[in-house]
């Protein structure tokens, strides 16, 4: 399954993309003066394959929630319950995710790809492949099979969004101790030390970000030099980084922009571009996280942050305040007139 | 009738605002983890003497238009002619500006406050004070009443607009050279030397950037140590820069938010606050200007930018920019459920 979805990834157009930087110039305006919006308009284009490129009118956030085995390290000072919780929550329309998704007019879908919960809560797909992953400070999170399930979960919700409408997918997490899962996945697939890419998640007391560094750098010992990146998402990842990654293969498929949250999406990003590179060119990095692995992961992306304000909640709250942002970068290529029109009128 | 705007502007109100930090302590998600984003919804509390504050609805740019008499002295490559061609095509729908306001739901208002155009364009309020404002380098860019005067007319046009609904402004510009005036001004306001914030502006020439600086220089010692932010606007700010801190003003005295566009709006508030200090509660650094002026502007005013993408055109597109975190800000504090509420429905 996840070989012929990432046969189906094309690269984006080159051409269209060279139309969009084009028209940039000839725009009413300094040439450049736009900064990252012109940046993001041209990237617009050569996912659309067209020039302008559409306006996204449709976003939807996909919020994939599951739980984590190395909970049991003590890596959050939440307890597990947290994460089911929060999936009702938000199912109901009460979390942060579903505060910004109204102000930038984007619906939410709910994904529940693998929490501990006894049911799934009433508005949330049920996807779940498992009760949490086991803990990875001593055994592979998932299996291969399992990892493969929890992709082919998030690139169906996708595409049943995708054919139901939706015209650019934001990312979004929720799970009680996706942070080490997280910082564990960017460890391995850039190479930087745990110690740098971990961080306070959801206020972690400072005394206890070692036990979290500790708990991340048992599960790379554990896991080797393995860096086949479907290998690595399994042995270290959750179930939502799995879904997330095949939200970013399906988005891609679709030719569909996907714009990333924060650390757990670019952790998710950095497999995904590892199993597919040309997934690339359809992800927009919709913010920089506070959580010093977002740095990290993003520099290996080669992506620059839309937006940067501190935030560190996830659940897709980054992803979707970047949402205007890129519809912007589309209407200004549609919309502008050009120097050229401007002179002709004087 | 400076003074008697002055006198109506009040101190934004700290009880609301501690009512919706104290709000932000309790929400269904880790204390401080949307970072800058809790600040801005703690400012519109405070602005608007409500927690939750009300989400704005219906969001104005006021794109303030004028000439200026430096661009004698060689500090644009641009003739002064595209300030009316600008202005038109403003007025018309096809510029960058109002590609952005359609993107974020928001209306677009054009002042010509002093151009140098015959005639003001259909769809622009005229508000003419003088055609330009003379050379800053051999003599004040403004006489104290026409400086009172274009403050005025930029205070008149931000209290109609709040008259008919708008609850929330942005300030917009347009003028052929105001670069240099507005850096003129934020070197005589922070006590920058004219050499660390002067940019290239609408793309000047590297090798013309000292003839600015060199104009700027000469304009600062003409004006001397003058220390009172009406004068020091009059002798080298221009119209617009006068009209932005009327509507800066005119919002406070009306407790709506004014969201700050880049280098001229940045030059612009740091007037408006040295004339009433209470103004600075209610302005929202909208997004950091790529020229240099405007991060010495905002550090003098203690502001962070929203947004902050390399962006250095003017017109109010990065204020706008902005609007949708505005509104996500003031729906965080307004939409989402206490932990309390949460574990309540365990």
């Amino acid at each position: 399954m996840i070989d012929e979805l990432v046969s189906t990834v094309e690269p984006v157009n080159a051409d269209t993309a060279a139309a969009a930087r084009e028209r940039h110039r000839r725009l009413a305006k300094p040439p450049g003066s736009l900064g990252h919006l012109e940046d993001v308009g041209i990237q617009l284009a050569a996912i659309s394959g067209a020039s302008p490129p559409p306006v996204p009118r449709s976003p939807t956030v996909i919020v994939a929630a599951a739980d984590h085995g190395v909970h049991a390290q003590g890596v959050s000072d939440w307890p597990q319950d947290v994460t089911r919780l929060m999936v009702s929550t938000v199912a109901g329309g009460g979390a942060a995710v579903n505060a910004i998704a109204a102000a930038v007019g984007a619906s939410v879908t709910v994904l529940d790809v693998g929490t501990v919960a006894d049911a799934v809560a009433d508005g949330v797909v049920d996807a779940r492949v498992r009760a949490g992953t086991r803990d990875i400070t001593s055994e592979p999170a998932m299996t291969d099979d399992e990892c493969a399930a929890a992709i082919a979960a998030g690139a169906r919700a996708a595409s049943d969004l995708i054919a139901g409408g939706a015209d650019l997918l934001a990312t979004g997490d929720l799970g009680i101790a996706n942070t080490t899962a997280s910082a564990a996945l960017i460890a391995a697939l850039t190479g930087e030390p745990a110690s740098v890419v971990t961080g306070r998640g959801a206020n972690l007391d400072d005394q206890r970000v070692p036990v979290k560094v500790k708990a991340i750098e048992a599960a790379l010992h554990r896991h080797g030099a393995e860096r086949d990146p479907l290998r690595t998402l399994a042995s270290l990842g959750g179930f939502e980084h799995a879904a997330l990654t095949g939200v970013m293969l399906a988005g891609a498929a679709g030719r569909v922009p996907v714009v990333l949250d924060g650390l757990i999406a670019n952790a998710a990003a950095l497999a995904a571009v590892g199993m597919c590179p040309a997934v690339s060119g359809y992800l927009i990095a919709g913010h920089m996280s506070a959580e010093p692995g977002a740095r990290a992961a993003l520099a290996a992306l080669g992506s620059r942050a839309l937006v940067d304000l501190g935030m560190r909640l996830g659940e897709g709250t980054g992803a979707l305040l970047a949402i205007p942002t890129v519809r912007a970068a589309a209407r200004v290529l549609s919309d502008m007139s050009t120097l050229d029109e401007v002179l002709a009128g004087a």
